[in-house]
């Protein structure tokens, strides 16, 4: 680890010059907020100083005087990221984005946003679709940063239709850590122009260099869409019928799975009771959530009879049609608060974001069943049935934490050992920060795993950039 | 320049020992083919070994030989590249994947196939067609190879709908410079596991690693498609229609632009007469092609209808509906022939592949014609007019061959200049190769051109991997 310089009064002094004084809080000021994200039992630190820059300009000059003095920075969005990847492991500064919120600029002739990295993902899907336009990457925690986002590679519930936020990345500026500004890709479609830096920093988790801009691929808005709830009579069952509706040629814009248990916390949470507890006497033990969109509802209807007719091979209850607003609103709230309420009912939490192909799903989940049961510790999942995405987590309550921590890492042990048995990977959207860098080196092999390290290295010699983050 | 190694009778002997026999080639015995792409005009050199390995573990072994020997190694597919990118500049080995020819797998369960890289396109579609699916992808060189298409991120007709080549590489087996195997991605949709090197090797021209198995995404095939053909008076007018058509919700699947003169010599070409001369009297400058698709005709019929208003606002002088297989077929072979025939026209040529934002497509060709015309060099231009790629050419005939590469040289510079300034890229889906290295160096500057170089010295430290490729 390289040795690091101390912020000084006088390096403070200097900030304070960059982003102004109201910008720049240092030692008591700073809130305990800013020690950890979502998930502080992967570890807390706190900054030395917080710097909230607005401008791309700013975030140069505070990387220009951090990378001379050699003061690790560690940058920071809405902080509810799940591996701890915004904890300043090494102290130093903390750079939050939130500040830099501002919607730049519309192009609704090449169907671009340009944004500011500190704009909540539900400010920009709200002000997207008053423009008649519509931004598809939909992850369930809706008050991220699309900084945050871009750099996690997020992917939540349309990825099936619409892919990862990756997709949707058109170009970006970027202060590397020296302070230099590059401007990476273009507000074009296509690229063919050498090694492509935009994907590399997609995803990269702010080590390699911190987004400062970002231009979005925007679509026009679907004119309708409808959703269809399926219960079913456990998560087997639920999850079998996947494969046939992905090959039906429905082009569903999400399939979601979720567990009766964590549905009826939910509800209770949110007060909306939407799903079905049972169909003509048949008790539900899990639900597909599938919305279907396009521009035509004669159309979509159609496309549902076909659904209905494969839910109704593959032992589905029912498929309950959520069309009114008001439904749809209610539906969707317990989605969006499925990980709120796990969060909310357990006193600790341990937690993976695997991906594994579609068709092994049932096998991987019940797996981790299994090693949870062995264990004692209760597990918990749902996610995107559609693209292998599992959200699944170790929940304590009135357990010892160090006794539930060795239990919890034995289980994500044999769980990522079998997830890359079935071919999947580590995070599929929550990254790697510094909670799954062991099972990262694990999954990818020492050769890949110092290749990245390699890259980091050309970006960040210093490694000065949120270090101790990803690899390296 | 390091100094690399001649290819010793003894390193041919070993190199026989990994392919075989029949599968190394030396010297005379060597076709003058495999000394350029299409484009000679950048420059020719025959390779001294010319290999056709069969497996990964072939390549593998070839990569651990040449780099323990220091020997370049320079990877070729059909040799349809444009920018020079298959050239053996340092002599020494050229490997050809073409022998790796076979399509491996078929996983319907979760939508994907696994190739090898010498699958070339048009195989590729017909086999993905006969299992009732769809590989979107759609450049127009259809005898390419699959690898190629990867390694320089084809793009090609459906970009507009599906993305480029790179939406669809799930996951990649490569071979290092130092002949160590590497498995990148996985067949899954989401990943946030560490930097993406597959994003890093797509479009990488074989600079950083020799892919030797892919797995691409596929889509169930669309039930129904019909191409529109629009008449414009120019092709201004024809430019001027796209962002339209591109708000309106359509979602077509592609978008092409061609002018009157090469639709004519492309029609004698192959003997097919499709695009009208002229309707209700008024001549015929430029077409729009428009290709929508769906699962359902009636769908797609009130998508015509709703393209035939903005077609008429926008001065198109009609939109002819092209439904039956036959005159689909004859309509495509015309257009994927433009570039053959641009070809056979011209005994020099010269070409560029920019991709600028579609609003200003007419601008930037209008200077490109106009910079042409000073020059008295004609220019011959047809592209994508829904993603803003453009394919340009210098075409010279009965000039002399110095002069016109001054000329061409000068046009390229001056339009690769405006390309920067209208936010465009050098390359939309041809690469960069050696042809247009300065070029990409001028237009991302030093510092992320140091960034590609620091990348490719950490993958291939020897530089024996493609050397005088894209960047270095």
């Amino acid at each position: 680890m390289p040795a690091y310089s101390e912020v000084t009064p006088e390096i403070i002094r200097q900030l304070e010059e960059i982003v102004g004084e109201g910008g720049c809080l240092s030692g008591d000021a700073i809130g305990e907020d800013y020690s950890h994200d979502e998930m502080p039992i992967y570890g807390t630190r706190m900054p030395a100083t917080l710097v909230f820059p607005e401008t791309t300009e700013q975030v140069a000059a505070v990387m220009r005087l951090c990378s001379a003095e050699n003061v690790p920075v560690t940058v920071r969005g809405a902080g509810t990221g799940l591996v701890g990847g915004c904890v300043p492991l090494e102290g130093g500064v903390v750079l939050c984005t939130m500040n830099m919120d501002k919607i730049i600029a519309y192009d609704k002739d090449n169907l671009t946003v340009r944004v500011q990295p500190g704009v909540r993902l539900c400010d920009l899907i709200e002000d997207v679709a008053a423009h008649g336009l519509f931004y598809p990457p939909d992850p369930g925690e809706k008050t991220g940063s699309i900084g945050g986002n871009v750099v996690t590679n997020a992917g939540g519930m349309r990825a099936v239709k619409y892919g990862t936020t990756r997709d949707y990345v058109l170009a970006a500026t970027v202060v590397l850590p020296s302070g230099e500004v590059l401007e990476l890709g273009r507000a074009v479609t296509k690229s063919s122009s050498g090694y492509s830096l935009l994907h590399l920093v997609i995803g990269s988790e702010g080590t390699l260099a911190i987004v400062t801009e970002i231009t979005l691929k925007l679509v026009p808005a679907p004119e309708a869409s409808t959703s269809f709830i399926l219960p079913f009579s456990d998560i087997d069952a639920a999850i079998a019928s996947v494969p046939g509706i992905k090959l039906a040629g429905l082009d569903p814009q999400s399939i979601e799975f979720m567990e009766r248990d964590i549905v009826v916390d939910t509800e209770a949470h949110t007060g909306n009771q939407v799903f079905p507890a049972e169909v003509e006497e048949q008790q539900a033990g899990a639900y597909i959530l599938i919305t279907l969109d396009g521009n035509d509802e004669d159309e979509i209807f159609q496309r549902a009879e076909k659904l209905a007719e494969i839910a109704d091979e593959a032992g589905a209850f029912d498929v309950l049609v959520v069309d009114q607003p008001s439904e749809k609103k209610a539906v969707w709230e317990v989605r969006d608060a499925l990980l709120t309420v796990i969060e909310h009912d357990a006193e600790l939490l341990d937690e993976m974001d695997v991906v594994v192909p579609v068709d092994r799903i049932a096998g991987f989940l019940g797996f981790v069943y299994g090693v949870g049961a062995e264990h004692g510790i209760r597990i918990r999942s749902f996610g995107h049935a559609g693209d292998g995405n599992l959200h699944i987590y170790c929940a304590g309550n009135g357990v010892d934490e160090a006794e539930f921590k060795q239990k919890a890492a034995d289980i994500m042990a044999r769980a990522y050992e079998k997830c890359a048995e079935l071919g999947g990977q580590v995070s599929g959207e929550h990254g790697i920060g510094h909670a799954k860098k062991g099972y990262l080196r694990e999954s990818v092999g020492e050769t890949a795993y110092d290749l990245m390290t390699g890259i980091k290295q050309v970006f960040d010699p210093q490694g000065i950039l949120n270090p101790g983050k990803v690899c390296g």
